[in-house]
C-alpha cells in the first residue's frame, strides 16, 4: 500500500481553466467575459458607508479574524467531490443491506444528550441560553436516533443516517479528527434473533472498509458484559465498572504499564486488582480463545459474563458464515468510550503495512466504531419501554484524511493563472508532477503528465492517471 | 394547479412491510426473525441502572422531553426521499451553469456574521462561551461564502452550496418556515461584464421553478441604487436609508398605509417624504416602466438611480434573449431585508392559481431571493479589496412544503400493521385513498389503489399513480 505525505505528489485532478486554475465562472448557456472594474463605482461608496456603519463596534473599521472556528475547516470544490464518492459508496452499501435515510436537526435539547455520553459530556457544544429552550449542538447520531424511535414509537427500523457531528475534542487535523465531522450511521431497531443484526453490522464494515480499499484493516470485537464479567471476578466494585472501563479503552494509545498506574492511582483500584484485570485485558483471538475463557474457571462462574462469552461464540459463528472471521479479533482491551452500549461493542482500525515508504505516516486511529445499546431508547420512552438497537458508523473523515494524503493534489488559486508560473511553483515547492488538462486533453479523454524535474510530458488515458502517478512515485 | 390541505389525500407511497407499515428491518444478505424478548435479560439491567445513575440530575428518574427543539423537525424517510429528489433537481441545474460545490463549517466565529444582517443579526444562534473561541450558527450560506473568497484569496468563482442554515425566527411550520433549514445556494464571483452573471442568476431561478412545476411564479426584481435614488429624491436622509428599506420591504405583507404610518410613526420620516415615496414604490412593470423612470425629472438627476436604471434596462434586455421576461416584474415594493445587497436584488414568489379548491392553502411567500453584494468580500479582505458577486438561494424547504401538501401522504409507524386496521384509520380520519404495494404489486410494478369509501380497487401502474390521485381528487 502506497502512503504519500504532503507534496510528496501533485497531480492536479479537476479540469479547470484554459489550463490549469479554479473553476471558471463561464459554462452553462452564458458566456461571461471581463470587463467592468471592481471597487466603488459611482455613488456606491456610499452603500459601503452604510454597511460597514451598521456592523458597529466588531465592524468599526478593524476587518474580522480571518479564519474558520478551531477544529473546523472549509471544503473547496476538490473536497467535496472527492467527499461525495466517498459518501455514496457508504450510502450504496447501507442501501444494499436495506436501510432508510431519516433526518434529524443539528440542535437537541440539552437534557437529551444529559448523561449518554460519560466523561466526554463535556465536549457537548451548548447554545448560549437567549430564551425558550437549552440547546445543545448533537455530538453523534446515536442519541438523536434513539431520541426519535421513542418520540415515534417506533420499535422496528433500519435506518441510515449521514450528517455532521460537532465535538470540542481537542482537534488533530493532520490525523483527520475535527470538532465538526461527518457520521454515517447505519442501525437496526428491533427485537429479532440474537447476534444476527450485530453481524450485520460488522458486515457492513467489512464491506466498505474493503470496497474503499484503504489496506488492510482488522475490527476488534470485545462485549461489555464480558468486561463487566472480568470487572466483577477481579473484584472491582461495580460503582467502578464505568470509570474502570474508560481507562481499559486507552490500552490502544498507552501500554499497559500506564494504564495499570491510572488504574491504582487516578482510580483508585489495588494493585492486585489491576494486575488481575490486566491478566485479561491483554488477551486477543478468535473462537479459541473464547473456549478457553468460558472455561476460565472465574469467568465461567459469573453469568453475566458467560451470556457474553456466549454471544460473543454464537457471533464469530455468524461471522465465520459471512467469511469474515480473518478480519475479526476478539480482542478484551477493546472498551469504547460512551456509557450507552450494552453489549456487543467493535471498533475497526487501519494496519499500516510493515514495508512502509512514507516520510509522515497518516495514524488515523479508528475508521469505524459501533456496538449495541438496548437501553437507550427507554431512557427516552416515558413509560421505559425499551426498543434493542446495534448499529455502527463509519469515520468518513478519517477515511477521508487517508486519501486524501495519499495521493495529495493541489492547484493555485488563481485566474487564469500562467502554466510557466505554475511550473515555477512546482520546482520552488519540489511537487514532482503537473496533470495538464487543456481543450485538446479534454477531446482526447487524456491529462498530460509533466515530470517537473525532467520536463518530460506524456499523455495518459484519465482513468489510468491514478494508477500512473503511483507507480512513478514508487520508490 | 391542484392544492391539497392536510389528509385531503393520502397515497401510501413507499413500499414497506409485508403490506403497508413501516420498512422492516430485513433485506440484504441476513434475513432477521424476531424472538429475542426485549427488556433486561439476566443481569442486563445492572448496567441500566449505571446508565441512568450516569445520568445525573436530568436522568434522575425523569425522562426528558421528548420533543425536537422549536421551529426544527425529524424527517422520516418518505420525507428525506423527496427532499434528496428535489435537492438532486437542484444541484443538476446548478452544475449545468457550470458550478462548483464548497462546504464551510455550520460554525463561524460570531465577528464574522457581526454587522452583516441589519435587524436580523438579533436572529443569530449564539454559542455558550465554553472558553475558547465566541462561535455563532451561520444564519445564511452569503456570509461564509464572502469569507472563503477573502481568507483564501479567491477572485473569480462559481459556486453552489447545498446546506442547512439557522435563524432565531419566529417559525411558521405550516408555511414552511423553521429555524433549521435548508438553503440551495448559488453564486457567482469576479468582474465581468454588467449584468451578465446578474441574468444567469434570474435564469437559473426560472429553469428551478419550472422544471419542479411548482405552478405559476413571479420573479420580482429591483435594485438597491434605485430605491436609495428614490430615497434621496423624496428628502430622506442618507443616514435613514436602511431603516426606511427595512420598512418598504415590508409591502408584500402589509398594505401601503400601514407601511405609511410606520415610516411615520416609528421610523420619523415627514408624511409627504412618505407619500412621495410611496408614490414610486407602488410601481412595477418591465421596460416601458424603466424608460418612464429613465424620464422622471427628479429620479434622472440621480446618480445612483440612474445608474441603476441603466443596468435595470441592460438585465431587461438579456432577460428578453433568455424569452424569461414573462415571469420577470420590476417592483419598486422590493427592498430585501439584508444590508450586503448593493446592486440587483430579486425574490420569486408563487402564485395562487384563481380558481382555488383548497380547504387549507399553502401560503408559503417567497421561493427563492438573491442579489448583487460587491462589497462583502471586501468587508473580510485585510487590505478591503472587493470582489463583485452576485447570487441566489433557493427556498427549497418552502417548496418541499408545497409538494408535501399537494399530495400528502402518510403511513402508520407500526410493525407489520394488519391490512384492516389501516383502512379502518383511512375511515376515520377522512383519507379518501389507500395505496397498497404488497409482493404481487411489486413484482407487476403496479400500486392497488383503493376507493376508501367505495372499497373500490384497482391497479395502477407505479408511474401514474400521483396523476391518478390528482386526477380523482380534482373537484
Amino acid at each position: 500500500m502506497l502512503r504519500l505525505g504532503p507534496l510528496a505528489a501533485a497531480g492536479r485532478l479537476l479540469p479547470a481553466g484554459p489550463r490549469l486554475g479554479p473553476p471558471r465562472p463561464s459554462g452553462g448557456r452564458v458566456r461571461l467575459s471581463r470587463s467592468r472594474p471592481p471597487g466603488p463605482v459611482g455613488d456606491r461608496g456610499l452603500l459601503a458607508r452604510q454597511v460597514r456603519a451598521a456592523a458597529g463596534s466588531a465592524g468599526g473599521g478593524r476587518s474580522p479574524a480571518l479564519k474558520t472556528p478551531k477544529g473546523t475547516r472549509d471544503h473547496p470544490p476538490a473536497h467535496v467531490a472527492l467527499r461525495d464518492r466517498l459518501l455514496a459508496a457508504v450510502v450504496t452499501c447501507f442501501k444494499r443491506h436495506g436501510a432508510a435515510a431519516i433526518d434529524t436537526p443539528v440542535l437537541e435539547l440539552r437534557e437529551t444528550l444529559t448523561g449518554k455520553y460519560g466523561e466526554d459530556t463535556k465536549l457537548i457544544y451548548e447554545l448560549q441560553d437567549q430564551g425558550g429552550e437549552l440547546l445543545a449542538l448533537r455530538y453523534d447520531l446515536t442519541v438523536p436516533f434513539a431520541r426519535y424511535l421513542a418520540m415515534n414509537k417506533v420499535t422496528n427500523m433500519k435506518r441510515y443516517h449521514v450528517a455532521k457531528v460537532y465535538r470540542r475534542d481537542n482537534p488533530a487535523t493532520t490525523r483527520g479528527r475535527y470538532r465538526e465531522f461527518y457520521q454515517c450511521d447505519f442501525d437496526i431497531a428491533g427485537q429479532f434473533d440474537p447476534m444476527i443484526p450485530d453481524a450485520e453490522c460488522l458486515k457492513i464494515v467489512h464491506e466498505i472498509l474493503s470496497d474503499l480499499q484503504l489496506g488492510d484493516f482488522i475490527i476488534k470485537v470485545n462485549d461489555r458484559r464480558i468486561l463487566n464479567g472480568v470487572f466483577a471476578v477481579c473484584g472491582i466494585p461495580e460503582s467502578k465498572f464505568i470509570t474502570t472501563c474508560s481507562t481499559v479503552d486507552k490500552l490502544d494509545k498507552m501500554p499497559w504499564e500506564e494504564v495499570r498506574s491510572e488504574m491504582v492511582g487516578e482510580k483508585g483500584l489495588s494493585p492486585e486488582a489491576a494486575d488481575h484485570i490486566g491478566e485479561y485485558v491483554q488477551l486477543h483471538g478468535g473462537l479459541d480463545l473464547i473456549e478457553q475463557l468460558l472455561q476460565d474457571p472465574k469467568l465461567s462462574q459469573n453469568k453475566l459474563a458467560k451470556e457474553g462469552l456466549g454471544d460473543m461464540k454464537l457471533l464469530f459463528e455468524y461471522l465465520t458464515l459471512f467469511g469474515i472471521t480473518g478480519k475479526i479479533s476478539f480482542d478484551l482491551s477493546l472498551a469504547r468510550g460512551l456509557d450507552y452500549y450494552t453489549g456487543v461493542i467493535f471498533e475497526a482500525v487501519l494496519l499500516q503495512p510493515e514495508n512502509d515508504h512514507v516520510e509522515e505516516p497518516v495514524s488515523v486511529g479508528s475508521v469505524a466504531g459501533g456496538g449495541r445499546y438496548d437501553e437507550l431508547v427507554g431512557m427516552f420512552d416515558p413509560k421505559g419501554r425499551k426498543v434493542p438497537c446495534v448499529g455502527v458508523s463509519i469515520g468518513i473523515e478519517r477515511i477521508f484524511s487517508i486519501l486524501e494524503q495519499r495521493v495529495k493534489a493541489e492547484m493555485l488559486y488563481k485566474k487564469d493563472p500562467k502554466l510557466l508560473k505554475q511550473l515555477q511553483y512546482c520546482e520552488d515547492t519540489g511537487i514532482p508532477f503537473a496533470a495538464i488538462i487543456g481543450e485538446q486533453e479534454l477531446t482526447d479523454g487524456v491529462v498530460k503528465l509533466r515530470d517537473v524535474a525532467t520536463r518530460e510530458e506524456v499523455d495518459i488515458p484519465r482513468e489510468k492517471l491514478v494508477d500512473e502517478i503511483r507507480r512513478r512515485l514508487e520508490p
